[in-house]
């Protein structure tokens, strides 16, 4: 991993700060405190500190880190700066939303697959010579494209169905966007993105505030 | 607030609670002990199973919470089961798949606005009468259909300027579906959603577990 010789428990911690900035970034906090991520994760300020030192200097005193060079800074330790291919199972608005969205090429992820039922969108063409496949194919094109991360975005009574399907073509993620949870096996790693979630949270917030 | 008369420090954590549940929802965990939520939250599982017991009793010994029904519990006690309305502006794949999504109907969240400032979509209707506006009509608008919600899935370089526009309308929250940040008053409530950090985020446990 990198050619660094990190202790395995750092690892684990390094995956723990990086979602732990995550949230903060989604929370629209661009700078935090060794502190503050203390506080989230219940490990001593002064252990983050030490963990982050073995990768050179991050934080600035009394400015603490910016959330998004730590997490790059993390990537790039974990070795992430490899490129990632994925599908997309349902061409809907939000597939096709997700086929379309600027952030995903920058940050490495190919879209090697799109897949539909509906027998009016098969054959048509998007950007980069890919075509709109018949959700039959699923399993031989995971397999043929060696594409390692299926995005989800069926109706929800379709959701476990495909995904068992892509675990058994050998998937090693899945990004479910429906507001069905799905199954995995442990192998496989998972993301579920619930938007109402956003919905609520926000509205909870402004409840508080009134 | 639901004519409870909880002490002020304790809705102060129920919101941390939520925030919480909502992230183990998110990773697709439907079950959750006091001691999980306090190794996230660094707060005494004793202090959480107390603040839940004001309310009645949520968890069964040995099997925890049953996370969706604790934030829905939570939800009610915070007077949540009121009607909210949003409006959408920038109606591309992500704001046409943001308009027909199922789950936020049933969440009490109405749609009564969307806007767009490309000439060949403004006056084209949707569902319930929704007919998309020319985003010249954004401010009048919010004020006339007393709209407390924003939904940005506008390009990212125009996020900042429709977020200010919004904010002097008087909305009281912001949803940016946008990759770029944008910065609100205190007293607007704000929701980041970039879709590309669950990616690199899947892409990162998918590595860490080769």
């Amino acid at each position: 991993m990198g050619g660094y010789n990190i202790p395995k428990a750092t690892i684990h911690r390094l995956t723990r700060y990086y979602r732990c900035l995550e949230r903060f970034l989604l929370n629209g906090k661009s700078n935090v405190s060794s502190k503050e991520m203390a506080n989230k994760l219940n490990i001593k300020p002064s252990q983050i500190r030490k963990d982050l030192s073995y990768f050179g200097e991050f934080g600035k005193r009394g400015v603490g880190y910016d959330v998004r060079e730590l997490m790059l800074s993390i990537e790039n330790i974990l070795g992430m700066k490899k490129n990632w291919s994925f599908c997309i199972v349902g061409i809907g608005n939000l597939g096709l939303a997700i086929a379309n969205y600027p952030g995903l090429t920058k940050a490495r992820f190919k879209l090697k697959g799109v897949f539909d039922n509906d027998k009016s969108k098969i054959g048509i063409g998007l950007h980069d010579d890919l075509v709109i496949q018949s959700v039959n194919e699923l399993e031989k094109t995971i397999k043929e494209r060696k594409i390692s991360i299926g995005v989800l975005t069926v109706p929800g009574k379709y959701a476990q169905k495909l995904s068992d399907r892509m675990v058994s073509a050998g998937i090693d993620g899945i990004i479910n966007f429906t507001p069905v949870r799905v199954i995995v096996p442990k192998q496989v790693m998972l993301e579920e993105i619930d938007i109402s979630i956003s919905f609520r949270t926000l509205a909870f917030q402004i409840n508080l505030n009134l």
